[in-house]
Order: C-alpha cells, then structure tokens, then sequence
C-alpha cells in the first residue's frame, strides 16, 4: 500500500523552475503560494529531493496559523511530516529543513550517507530509513511513509526526484502554474530533469482542468 | 522598420520540445497540426535557427493544398519565404529545407560561412546575407526580411533561436502548445534555451488566451 501522491510545480512559461543559477528564484505569484499552503495543510507529508533539500533547505511547513489550526482541529499534527529522499545526506544543524517546526522529519538514504551524519539526524529526533541500494527506492520510502500514517503525499520537486516518482509510476495527480514569464536557459532546471525518456516512452497525462488567473498565472491540473 | 513576429511551439507539460535525442519528436496533435499548417500559411516569411535547420531540415512548406491556392489567390506566393539563421551554414544539397517548395529561400549567416557554401546556395538561387558580426544581427535580419516584403514572420525555433528573440525584445506574440506528456531529460531542449536570465531580467509576458483541446493539449497565448 502506498499512499495518493502529487506533484506541485510552480515553471514558466518555458518550462523553467528555477534560473540557470539555480538559487531558488521566486516564480510563484501571490495568489498562488497561498493555494500551495493550502495544498500543504492537506497533505500528510511533503517529499523533497536531495538537491532541492540540500541547496535550498526548504521548511516545507504550512505557513498560515489558520490552516495549521485547521490541522490541529481535525486531529492532525500542525504541520505535515517533511520528507528528504537523499542519496548522500550531509544536512546542516542550522538547516531550516531540520529547524522549522514543529514537524515529524524523516529522511530516505542509502548507505552513502555517513554514520556520523546519521547520528547526528537520529539525535535531533529525525527517522533515517537507509537502502541497501545505490539509490533509494521510491516506492518502498512511499510503503515507508504509508505505515508511518501518510495517505495524502505531496511531492515539491525538483526535478530529478519529481522526473523519477514520474517515471516510476508513482505519481497519481501533476499540478503546474504557470507563471506569465520566461528564463531561457539551456541548463536552467525543468520540472522534470533526470535522464530523460525517449519519445515511445513518455509518460501520457490526462488533463483535469485549467484554471487561468487575472495575472495571467494559469494553473494545469493533470491526473496520471 | 521590422515585421511583426511570432513564435510558435508544441512543448510537452515539463516544457520540452523534444526528448533528450533531439531527433525531432513528434508532440503535436493532428488538431494541431492543422492550427500550425494555418499559421504557416498566414506568414509571409518562416524563421529557423542553425540547429533545427542543420539537424532537421524542416520543409517549413504549407501541407495544405487548400491553403496554399488560398494564399495565390491573395496574390501570395504559395509558401512563406523559407529564412535560415545560422553562423555557420553547411546545408545538404539534398536537404527538404532547400528542396521542399517552391519557396524563396534566405539565409542570414556570418562569415564563418566557407566561399564554398555561399556559392553553392547562391547557385541554387538562395539569397545569402553575411553578417559581419560573430553572429547574425537579428535586428538587422528582421529588417531586411521587411524590405524584402515580409509584413509578419513565424519563427519556428529551436530553444536557442526563440531565446536570442526574446531576450532581444523582437518577438510580438507567443504561442504555446502544451502536449499532456513529460518527456522529462535534465538535457532535453525547451523552448527557450541560451545562456538564459537572471530572475531580475526574465522577460514578462501578457496572458491573452488559453485553449483548451478535447484531447488534453492547451494552447497558450502570450503577447510580449
């Protein structure tokens, strides 16, 4: 058993989620972050890939008091557990990933991440699940997360881990606004990098709905 | 004085407009094949860059014999004026580019163009304007696209060419057709490639409609 999974992804126009300087540039408009921290209060836990985790460190909590409280109401803990999939952890103590709270913090490893590094999450009350394998294994980190109470799971990028939840089949619902604006960019981040699938395998989406907002953002709904 | 311009482009949902080959994916739709066929067959002129040019060797003709007849009764030629843009030419003698038509065929380039080439295009009546720049002006190529009695141009891509467009400011219009599939590829092309911008510098578009096809394709349209 697995848990209902979902992508949300803020790109441009081009398709770009970040600039080539990959510094976590703000693409999202106003309207639209308040619509992501709704779908965070919804969620039971929120995936995060090793690249966006480690560069980025994002606090993935909910950040209206209203909807934490909302949360609390209906018996949930104020915010959803965060989630790092991380072949090689080495995460900072000052790292708002580890600070921002309070939230349940689970990490997904494989035993390239040190025994020091381990430790020291484990001390700070982080669960460590490590994988005998190269990479970790999504859909086994998926049934991981089930057992521990999940049933609604929000993936937040970027697009390496999205590209391979994707392609693994693991993903049930794609979200994507798109912001009225281009970065070009030959190596600036997609929302779905990786290797890339060749075209008699790419993956078929079914659109849902399109929502299109007085900025110009449009919001694509896609069901898997 | 310049035409006016417009891009146009099929990307899937993750914002490629080809898998990571680059062997020229299929992503349109028959429907919108057709909308593209019009488009094509509305524009007195249809650009290309260096790489769609040398490594596809697109046709850029009007499919339709409908259209084609309607553009002659307008006093048109029956196809757009073929315009490649590239430093550096090397095209096949037995390339669809130069063989497809009939259609006036241009080619802006610069020096780094062999005599060899520039003889060879010539004497298969192409007209070959060289830059004396590292790469063709495209200010200056739009105008003399204009004194050739180009009103309105397509631009066709690829990512490089529809960057260097944008970013110079001399694209009018932009439409989108978003495929429902990922074809994910940290190195797949999208739609807007170069250097790419920095955030302060992304170029900002106006949202003027969006269409959605019965069979999950979108069509985005911006003006600049």
């Amino acid at each position: 058993m697995r848990p209902y999974t979902f992508i949300n992804v803020a790109a441009t126009a081009d398709g770009k989620i970040d600039t080539f300087e990959r510094k976590g540039a703000a693409i999202s408009s106003r309207h639209d972050k308040d619509r992501v921290d709704e779908l965070r209060a919804g969620a039971d836990a929120i995936i995060v890939g090793g690249r966006t985790l480690l560069d980025e460190s994002p606090k993935l909590t909910v950040k209206s008091e209203a909807l934490r409280e909302g949360r609390v109401r209906r018996g949930m803990p104020p915010n959803p557990i965060k989630v790092g999939i991380v072949s090689s952890a080495d995460i900072h103590p000052d790292s708002d990933f580890l600070n921002a709270g309070p939230a349940r913090i689970v990490i997904f490893t494989t035993n390239r991440t040190s025994k020091e590094q381990v430790d020291f999450l484990r001390g700070r009350d982080v669960e460590v699940f490590i994988h005998e394998s190269e990479r970790v294994d999504l859909s086994q980190a998926l049934e991981k997360l089930y057992e521990l109470g999940a049933r609604r799971v929000m993936i937040e990028g970027g697009g390496t881990i999205n590209f391979e939840f994707l392609r693994a089949g693991l993903v049930d619902e794609l979200m994507i606004y798109v912001a009225p604006m281009i970065f070009g960019g030959g190596n600036a981040p997609t929302l779905a990098a990786g290797t890339g699938l060749l075209r008699n395998q790419a993956i078929t989406l079914k659109l849902e709905n399109v929502e299109t907002h007085e900025d110009g953002g449009i919001l694509l709904h896609y069901k898997l």
